[in-house]
């Protein structure tokens, strides 16, 4: 303890009075809690706190102002860009505690849960009443999180991200006051967008206790195919065209051959080595069945085939296990690599052309970068593979990154389509939003003057 | 001018040096820039502007902030909480000068647009392109207008509201910078939404000068219905369980007996005295036969008949043009009265009960009180028609407004779905969002430290 500031120490104090043995001082748990999934480094907390409800978190976080202390709101630790790092030490809120599902409205499609229930627990508890949440990161993360990062995921293209799918929020202000951003109707032009400024806030406005979220009725039928492309330029076609016919697509998403080549190695299959889509349509028999064939017909005339079909639960599953299992198989790649996933999003009709020039740009580096993409919605991901006790390969990862933001900005796209800013994406905000920075400034020193919530994240003070 | 403030009249010697003839002090045109389509009583700016490009905007708010001057955009003026009277007077910028279409991006289905074009317009624009804009407030609102008061309509319940249809602005702020909100990928976790801290700030915040919203295709096949109901219940119940099946309806529009009465009088239409849905269906032609044949099985159950179909361009523009002529037809109910549109939203499994103990509130107190509902969000109008110059009525009707809005908080509503605060219902914004209001206080004089955008209207300073 002999790094925290005094203020620090006498907050402590104060919170292991409030909280017992709900204040952990452990070495092991605030290190657990400095770190993400990321390459970014590490910075325990001062102190890992587990708070019970919205009440709690308000006092915890008067407390924290009173002696200047950061808060930092901390779920599975499965983000990207070093969100959860205590650069200025402080206290850590671990909300896993806080995980109930306090109301299910079937009939209005909604419900309302604490933030640190996972996606995956939603839904095991929503099973019984026919409904879903359908934005899937990839991780198991938890809503909390998820709502503070703007995520979104697989099936964004047919159901919108967290922006689209979050009804209202519980936030604790800087200051300890507990306020509701918005009603539970499905809409409402009262007052500023406050359920939105907190959506992708990361954390640096307040911490979020709770989130009603839209859900949707579990489509009554769902088929799910893959199918191979002669060229990365045909299966982006195909998706460009997909998406303007109007067809509802519920998931689009690409890989190309670097990645199929080390999924089936991964998961012992044998995909063709070509860019490859994996396709979901969700809707009544006759629909699913239409949009298939509808989508099967431009992808026949973009190059695409081999379309290989699923409509079987367990088929299904098995289909997308190997999508979803790119992430462990680009870690098996290379043993004890570190993995760095970039995350543009640029808008549809440049999207063959930038991951043209990417990949173009990546045979030059010689960094190993499987892809794979929410294609539908112009965002693609990069696994950059690189040994990080190298600095040689880490600037040329660092520089493959940079110029790949530069791009994707060249091309009126954003340097992160889902993964958010954290530390990571800081140097990138100016360029993409210019004087827009200054007003995010502002609304942060408006609402957390003393720079106390995840400090030196998102906006530079 | 006799009543300008000192300063107002120093600013503007200096717009009419900036501006020339496109700056009016006329009285004729100052009054018509102060009213809207409300009953809410106007007032004149001391000068009003027709700028002709975001740096135009930019410096003429630049030279009313050096002057403390009020600045007021205005599109059509067709608001309906009292949004553009000028209640410290100051100078509104009339935004028509700006209405063209800056670039169709139809590969991104997407377009920018200056803020004065009204949606008729795009839409017209459009045409040729396969390509529409769907959000349809019922007036031929301006996009500018549209956004900042986050407008919907009849087919948000499909398409969303200006919320979900703007992917990026260009704001000039209170101190004349000009900022871009975002890129125009389609979905971005890079920083702060300012995107949607703009739409909806009703010119609170800043001068919106340039918008890219989200197209889409036009759809292969558009059917329409009418269909009538024994019981309001039985209409609501049907579309609950039409939105629960997941059916993706355009539009699904209740109407009153009360309402359906006046429009058969005013249009000579002969629909059966009771409450009836108007409902439209996108999609492939098998989609919209699939889509209405299950919507007529849900109606059948609850009491619906008599459906009419059309599915021809004229049948369609003709069923929809009752719904659209309401407005005229409430007007024509009671000449010279004044007409005050009500606008709460409930989640749907609350708005039978809430249309239902309105209704009975009606009855008691004597207002004529037409019901038009966007029924698919939970959002209903009533027209109270009354004569403004009698005391008596004009009580009675804002008593029954005021007990419609705190019976829809009561529901988890809110006072407004789609009209916008204005100065009109101000007075319920911390009855519905309690201490967020303060929030709201704070970034407005973070964003606008002189409160010269818009003063007096949405947040109380």
């Amino acid at each position: 303890m002999s790094t925290v500031p005094a203020r620090n120490a006498r907050a402590i104090a104060h919170l292991q009075q409030l909280l017992g043995d709900r204040l952990s001082l452990s070495q092991a748990v605030r290190e657990q809690h400095g770190r993400d999934e990321s390459w970014h480094p590490a910075h325990a907390p001062d102190a890992v706190a587990f708070p019970q409800s919205t009440e709690e978190v308000a006092a915890i976080v008067k407390l924290c102002a009173e002696h200047a202390m950061p808060v930092i709101a901390f779920g599975t630790g499965t983000s990207l860009e070093g969100h959860v790092a205590a650069l200025f030490g402080g206290l850590c809120l671990d909300m896993t505690r806080m995980n109930q599902v306090v109301r299910v409205n079937a009939a209005d499609l909604d419900v309302t849960v604490q933030p640190g229930i996972t996606r995956k627990a939603l839904n095991e508890y929503l099973r019984d009443t026919g409904l879903f949440f359908p934005i899937d990161p990839g991780a198991d993360a938890s809503l909390g999180g998820m709502t503070a990062t703007r995520a979104s995921g697989t099936n964004a293209v047919r159901y919108g991200t967290m922006r689209e799918n979050v009804l209202s929020l519980t936030v604790v202000l800087a200051d300890g006051r507990i306020i509701r951003t918005a009603r539970r109707a499905r809409k409402s032009a009262a007052g500023y967008d406050l359920t939105r400024l907190f959506v992708g806030s990361e954390g640096t406005l307040g911490v979020i206790t709770e989130i009603t979220l839209r859900l949707y009725g579990i489509p009554e039928a769902i088929s799910s195919a893959v199918c191979s492309f002669t060229s990365i330029g045909g299966a982006v076609n195909s998706v460009i065209t997909t998406i303007q016919s109007g067809i509802p697509v519920a998931r689009i998403e690409l890989l190309d051959e670097v990645q199929v080549d080390a999924i089936n190695r991964y998961s012992g299959l044998s995909y063709p080595l070509q860019p490859t889509l994996f396709l979901e349509f969700h809707g009544t028999a006759a629909g699913v069945r239409e949009q298939a064939e509808m989508v099967q017909a431009i992808a026949a005339e973009q190059g695409g085939s081999g379309f290989q079909w699923a409509t079987k639960p367990e088929e299904r599953s098995k289909l997308w296990q190997a999508r979803h299992d790119a992430a462990y198989a680009n870690k098996a790649l290379r043993p004890n690599a570190g993995l760095w996933a970039t995350d543009v999003c640029v808008p549809i009709s440049r999207l063959a052309e930038c991951i043209l020039e990417t990949k173009k740009d990546i045979a030059e580096s010689g960094v190993l970068a499987p892809l794979v993409g929410h294609v539908g919605d112009g965002n693609f991901h990069l696994t950059l593979v690189f040994d990080a006790g190298d600095p040689a390969e880490m600037a040329a990862v660092e520089a493959l990154n940079d110029r790949l933001v530069m791009r994707a900005l060249a091309m009126e796209g954003t340097c992160t389509g889902e993964h958010g800013v954290g530390t990571g994406k800081m140097k990138f905000l100016q360029a993409e939003h210019g004087d827009a920075v200054a007003v995010m400034r502002q609304i942060k020193k408006a609402l957390d003057p003393q720079n106390l919530m995840n400090p030196g994240k998102m906006v530079a003070l």
